[in-house]
C-alpha cells in the first residue's frame, strides 16, 4: 500500500490521471492528441522477491514515469499520438500466493475467477488480503478488469536483464526477442512419520531421503538434457540442442512436516521451476522428470503428488515494436555517448515478465537494461546510474516517435 | 504454563509438597519415614514434539503421580523408606530452542550458563521467554538448580518404548539396559543466490543441489556403514557390527534462504540426527560423514559449516535399579494377569531420555511401556489402557519395595 501511494503521487506529478484497480495495480494515463485511439500500455511490477535489490520491476515503472514527466515539463504530453497508460503491476513474482502475474494477468484477462480463493501459507485468501487493505474484489469484478483488446495498441516493458549477457558484450541496453516458457511444480512426498531414534533405517519410508534423491536427479537431467531425455523419441535434434543451452531448473523452496530435528518427516514439499526457450523441449523435460520422481517414490514406498502451479509458453516479441525500441535505444545512447560503434544487441529472456501475461491481450516489446554480474533476486542486484539514465532516455525517445 | 498448573494440582492431590523451579520444572516431594535419607527422583518430561501423541513423556509423570496417590489414599506415603520426588521436566525435546534436556540438564548441572542466551527462530532467548511467563532466571540461579549428588539416591523413569520391540515380543513392559548415544548436527551450505531463470546450470553454485547430494550420501552411509566406514581403520569389527544394527540417521528439518520458488537459494540449512549404541562407532560415522559433506561442497564451490548442536554419549543403566524394576514389572503383570510365562524383556533405547542427563548426577533405571506399531512422535502414537495401568502398578510396586 505504501508503494501504491508513492507511485501514484509520482504519476500525478508527471501529469497523469491515476487510479488503483481492484487487484492493486496502479494506473496513470494521459489521452494525448487522440483520446479515442488505441492506447500504448507501458509498465512493469511493483513487487519483488524476499531479500532482493531495488531494480527488478521498479526500474520499468520509474523509467516510464520519468520519461512522461519530461514530456509533461516540456508541454509535449498532450501532443502524444495516442493515449499512453503506465501500469505498475501489483504482484508479478508470486512470492506470497505462489501464483505469478496476479496484476498483469487480471488486465490480460487470463486469471480464472477462482484465483481470489488462493491462500498464502497462513491460509489468508487473496480476496481477504485485499479486503484488509480496503480493496473489495469479487469474481465478477475481477473478470471486468480485463482490457478490451480493441482499445489497446501494444505493450512495452523496460526491465533489468537479470542475466550476464549485456555485461559481457559491454552494452547498457538490449532488445528482447523472446521470453522463455516456464513451468512451476509443487512436489509433495508423503512417507511414514516416526521417531528419529527408534525406527531402523531398513524400515523407514522417509520422504526427505526420497526428495533429496529426486533433487539430485533433477539437477543431472537439467545440466545434461541430451543424456537423459527420452520422451518416447519425440524430441527433435534442434529441441535437444536448444535445451542444452537454455534449460534451467531450480528448487527454491523446501519444507518438512512436522519439521523437528528428532522426527522422521511425514511429508516433504518442494518447488521446481523449469524454464526453456523451446516449449516442446520443456514439456519433454517435465515428462521425463515426473516419470523419474514417481519411480523414486515407488521404489521407496512413499507417495508423490506433482502439482502444476504455473505454466507459461514462450513468448516471441513483436518485430515492429522491437525495431522501434532498437531505434529508441540507439538514439538514447547516441545522445549520451556521441558515436555508437556497435548495433544494439538483441537477446532472449530466461526470466518471466509481465509482458508474458500481456501478450495474451496485445503485441509486446521489451528493452533490457544491463545489471552488474547478471545478479538479480539478491541484495547485490545493481544497475549503473548511467544505465538507469539510458533506460529513461530510450523510453522518452520511443514515446516521442510513437506512431 | 497450563501443563505446569495441571500437573502441580495432581501432585498436591497425591499428598506431595510442590514447587516450580526457574527452568519451569514441576517438583512434588514427600519426605517419607526418613527426611534426611538420599532421595529417589522419578519423572519424565511434560513437552513433546509438534503433531505428536499424548504418551511421550507425560506417561512417566502420570504413572509416578498415580502410584504415589494410591499410597497417599492408603496412608502409606509417610512410611516410604526415603524421600521420593517426582519431577516433571519442562523441555526434553528441544523443539523450540534446538537444545535437548533443558529441564533435566538444569537439575543434573550439565547446562552452561550461556544456555539462557540461546534463541528460538524468532530470536527470543530462553531467559526472555521464561520472564514473559513470570519466571526470573539468571546465570547464577541456573547453576544453583543443580542437585547435590549426595542428596540423591537414584533416578527412575517410565517411558513409552517408541519402537517396535515390546509389541513384537508381546509384552507390556520392558527394562531398559541402556540408551543410545546421540549427535545432532546443523549443516549450513552457502552458495550464490540468483534468479531461477537467468543463471545457466553450468554457472550455478546451488546450495540446494549440494544439500540434496549430501542427504543422499548420509542415507547410504547410515544404511550400510560396513560398506562406507573408513575412519582410518580405527573401527573394530564389533563396532561396525553394532553400527549396522543400531545406527539411525535423520534429516528432520531443512530450509532455504530466501525461500522463493523462483530464486536459486543463497543458503540451505538442515539438521542431522545420528544415534548409535556404540559411542566410538558414532564418532566414526560423524567423521566420515563430515569428510564427505566437505568434499561435496569443495567439488561444487559452495561453502559448508557443520555445527555440533548436541552430543550425548550412550548411557548404561544401573544393574541394581534394573533388577528392582524388573521385579516390580513382574509383580505388576502377575497381579493383572495371574501367571506369567516369560521373563520381563530387557532392551536398548534408540531414543534419548531425561535419564541421559540425570545419569551425570546419579544412577538411573528405566522401564519401557509397549506402544502400538512402534509409533511415536506422531498423532498415531498409542498405548493400550491396560499397559498404562501396568506402568502405574509397576511403579507402585517399585515404590513399595524401595530400600
Amino acid at each position: 500500500m505504501r508503494a501504491i501511494n508513492l507511485i501514484r503521487k509520482w504519476m500525478e506529478d508527471a501529469g497523469l490521471r491515476t487510479w488503483v484497480d481492484q487487484m492493486g495495480n496502479v494506473h496513470g494515463r494521459v489521452d494525448g492528441a487522440n483520446a479515442n485511439a488505441e492506447a500504448l500500455l507501458i509498465g512493469s511490477h511493483m513487487d519483488t522477491v524476499v531479500d532482493a535489490g531495488m531494480f527488478d520491476g521498479s526500474l520499468g515503472i520509474v523509467s516510464a514515469i520519468s520519461a512522461l514527466k519530461a514530456m509533461h515539463v516540456n508541454g509535449k504530453l498532450q501532443k502524444l499520438k495516442r493515449p499512453v497508460e503506465v501500469i505498475a503491476f501489483s504482484d508479478e513474482e508470486g512470492v506470497r500466493f505462489q501464483t505469478t502475474f496476479l496484476g498483469s494477468g487480471a488486465i490480460a484477462g487470463i486469471l480464472p475467477g477462482t484465483t481470489l480463493e488462493i491462500s498464502d501459507k497462513r491460509e489468508v485468501m487473496i480476496k481477504d488480503f485485499l479486503k484488509e487493505n480496503s480493496i473489495d474484489i469479487t469474481e465478477e469484478s475481477l473478470l471486468k478488469l480485463k482490457y478490451d483488446p480493441k482499445s489497446v495498441w501494444g505493450y512495452v516493458e523496460v526491465h533489468i536483464e537479470q542475466g550476464p549477457v549485456l555485461e559481457q558484450v559491454g552494452f547498457p541496453l538490449g532488445v528482447v526477442k523472446g521470453i522463455a516458457g516456464q513451468t512451476r511444480l509443487k512436489v509433495t512426498v508423503r512417507g511414514s512419520q516416526g521417531h528419529a531414534g527408534t525406527v531402523p533405517m531398513s524400515m523407514r519410508q522417509d520422504p526427505m531421503a526420497a526428495a533429496a534423491e529426486q533433487i539430485v536427479v533433477l539437477e543431472s537431467l537439467c545440466k545434461h538434457p541430451e543424456e537423459y531425455l527420452s520422451y518416447d523419441g519425440h524430441c527433435s535434434d534442434s529441441t535437444v540442442k536448444s535445451l542444452s543451452t537454455s534449460l534451467v531448473c531450480t528448487v527454491g523452496e523446501i519444507s518438512t512436516w512436522p519439521s523437528a530435528s528428532n522426527v522422521i518427516p511425514g511429508q516433504v514439499t518442494y518447488t521446481v521451476d523449469i524454464r526453456a526457450i523451446d516449449d516442446l523441449g520443456r514439456e519433454a523435460v517435465i515428462y521425463d522428470l515426473s516419470k523419474q520422481i514417481y519411480q523414486i517414490c515407488d521404489k521407496r514406498s512413499v507417495s508423490c503428488i506433482i502439482e502444476h502451479k504455473h505454466d507459461a509458453g514462450a513468448v516471441i516479441c513483436d518485430s515492429d515494436l522491437s525495431s522501434q525500441l532498437k531505434s529508441a535505444a540507439y538514439s538514447a545512447l547516441k545522445k549520451m555517448e556521441g558515436d555508437i560503434q556497435d548495433e544494439v544487441p538483441t537477446l532472449m529472456s530466461g526470466a518471466g515478465h509481465d509482458a508474458m501475461a500481456i501478450s495474451h491481450l496485445t503485441k509486446v516489446g521489451m528493452l533490457f537494461v544491463r545489471c552488474r554480474g547478471g545478479i538479480s533476486h539478491s541484495p547485490q542486484e545493481h544497475v549503473l546510474d548511467n544505465d538507469v539514465w539510458a533506460a529513461s532516455l530510450a523510453t522518452l525517445s520511443f514515446l516521442e516517435n510513437l506512431s
